[in-house]
Order: C-alpha cells, then structure tokens, then sequence
C-alpha cells in the first residue's frame, strides 16, 4: 500500500520510469528466470529496473521483501472461487489445477517460492484461508488442514516441472533392453509432451482427492 | 564403463587426483548445489576437481553426460526392493519415500532432473522398469503405469522442498487478521518441521496410493 502510495513520486523526473510493485516483481521474476536465483541481489533488480539502487528501497527493503512480492503477485492469480461453488472435493481440484497453470509458466520460482514463509504476503494468507474453511466446512480440522494443502502443493509444484519436460524424456536411447515394458508403455502416452503431463496430473490429483474423500467422508 | 576403465590412467602423474565417476559426479553436485546449476561447466567442473579439462574430458563428453552421471548416481540409491517382497501399493510407498529421501538431500538437483531424459542412465531405466512390472502385473498397463510413476514422482519432488522449509514457514507475521484459521491449524502442527513435513508427506502420500487402490482394484 505504501508502495503503491510512493509510486507516483518519480513523476518530476520522467527520465526514471516510474516504480510499481508490478514492475518491481516483473524484473525480478525476469532475472530469477533468465539468470538464476542466485543473480537476484538489490543491485542487479535496480539495473534490471534502470534505477538508482536508494529509488528501488523507497519501495522494497530487502531481497527478502521482493521474494514475498512475487509470492503475493503469483498467488493472487490462483483461482480461489471454486470453494465458493462447489463442494470441497472439487474446489480442491480446480485450485490445484489453477495452481499449476501458474506456476508451469514460472517454475525457476519454485524452489524459492515452495519454501518461503507466508508472512506479509496477503494474497498467499487469504488463499490458505480460503482453503482451510472449505476444509474445516467439511470436518477436515488441525494439521490434517494444513497437511492436506501442503500435500496439494507438493504434487503441484513436482507436476508444473513435468509440463516443460521435453519430448524425449522417457526415450531409452540405446539401453532399450534394461526397460523394455516401460519404454513400450511410454509409447502409449500422447506424443504431446504437454498432453502427457497434463493426463499424469489429472490421475495422480484425482487419486489423491479420491483417497482423501475416502479418508474423511463419514 | 569405459569411463571407469580410464580412470587408471592419471597413474603416472600422482599429483593429479585420479577421476572416478563417483568424484566427477560428487563435484558437480557439490556446483550445483553451492554455486547453482548454470555455474556447472565443463570448465568449473574441472577446477573443481583439480584437473585439466583434457582429463575430465577423457571421462565425460559434455555437461549432459555430467548430468546423466549425476541422474544415475542418485536413482541407483533409490531403494527399489519393496517390489520383491510387498503388494504393489506398500512397495510404490516404500520407493516413494526413499525417493524423497535421496533428493531432499539434493533439493538443488531437482528441477535439473525432473526434466532430464533418461537416454544413458542404467540405473534410472531399471528402477523405472521395476516399478512397471510391479504396476503390470497389478494390471495397470500403458499410459496409466507410466502415469502413476510421474504422478509420484510429482509428488516426491515437490514434498523434498517442503521437507527443508523453514520451522516459520506459515507464521502470519502482522497478517493473522488475514487468516485466522489457517493460522490456528497450523499451530497445531509438530513445531519440528521436519516432523511436519513427514506428517503432510505421509498423508499426501497415503490418500494418493488408497485412490490409486479404488481405481485400479478389480
């Protein structure tokens, strides 16, 4: 809020760009991406930005403060609504689908984003809020809540890097005779890398889903 | 193979560290994981070993060797033997979670080998090829058994990260207002975070394999 609060300063000095927490994410997401996390520093994000390292503060305090604007950014994408519609078992399923659709397109975030903390980042909160009360709704209460989004994600996260392997991932090259029946069922998956991906995590997310709602109904 | 019938013939030459698979993939993880993945090079893969590059080159022609070395180095310590012994659905936990184990120690290394092909790797061909007959004789054959491997595998991956996450991982900070709930379910967790971690992965675990039973039995 006070980001955005500040982001008209520039205005007197047009030759600066002006400053968003969009546009502050965006560059950083783009370094993450394109040359690693370890290239994310204060300094390379105000280059990226083509500021003055004190004009990028006014806006961010830390790296760690820029991590949890692209954790919020990312998750306010991820589609919520279904917990409003439809019954917990469903709504499980779509937002874990949206979940992945996001992340597909950013996995290089993945693994700073699957383990940083929560705190400050408010679209990241109301979306495990949500979660829990379509859970708690349902007489799924405690750690087994929290246990369950936890598990949700863990299959997100894995499954988002799935969807970018490349075509000939299960290709035995010439040590077809160590796995002959696997490489024969591979055939049988769809020639469309993205297709294939995206059958594996409908399988594996409807059986979790299913075994969850064996677990907790009556 | 010939690799390891070369590894002899630094022998005249003392000073230089005779190369084993085993130390060039040691080195390379050790990149990976200390440096990050695009600072793994031919040429820092050497200096790490303290080799010229000629000599590593007589071991592995490129980086992809490097990381098929690296694939066939962790997967070969993936314990397959539950699917000698076990039904098909305690042995596919047993794999999972001693899957888990072997990259939770190298969390670096997933999002490289979750998209790697598995063209040159013996022992990653046989571990999948194990899998696939447990899963074949069970009756689950073509895109389904090799959907099943992925979906775990998604799921292994994604829950080695949780399994290094921070103890205040779901701490609110100032936002508890956002998500009292969550908050107060979480708190209910083990405060051991590697304890919750576990907890969350078991369950995830556990509801996938029983929906994969519902599907697949009879």
């Amino acid at each position: 809020m006070t980001q955005q609060a500040r982001s008209g300063r520039g205005r007197g000095r047009p030759s600066s760009p002006i400053l968003t927490r969009e546009r502050v994410s965006q560059a950083a997401i783009r370094i993450v991406t394109e040359q690693g996390y370890r290239h994310l520093t204060m300094a390379s994000l105000a280059r990226e930005l083509g500021v003055a390292a004190s004009a990028l503060y006014n806006h961010v305090a830390s790296k760690r403060d820029v991590l949890v604007l692209i954790q919020d950014r990312i998750n306010e994408q991820i589609d919520c609504s279904a917990f409003d519609t439809e019954p917990w078992e469903q709504a499980l399923g779509q937002w874990a689908r949206s979940y992945r659709r996001c992340f597909m397109e950013h996995t290089a975030l993945i693994p700073v984003m699957a383990v940083l903390p929560v705190a400050d980042s408010p679209q990241t909160l109301r979306m495990y809020e949500r979660v829990t009360l379509a859970l708690r709704d349902a007489g799924i209460v405690g750690a087994d809540a929290v246990d369950i989004i936890v598990g949700v994600e863990a299959l997100v996260f894995g499954a988002a890097y799935d969807a970018s392997a490349p075509t000939d991932i299960f290709d035995p090259g010439g040590l077809e005779d160590l796995a002959p029946t696997f490489t024969r069922f591979s055939a049988q998956r769809s020639a469309d890398p993205r297709a294939a991906a995206d059958r594996a995590f409908e399988l594996a997310l409807e059986a979790l889903i299913s075994g969850l709602r064996q677990k907790y109904a009556g």
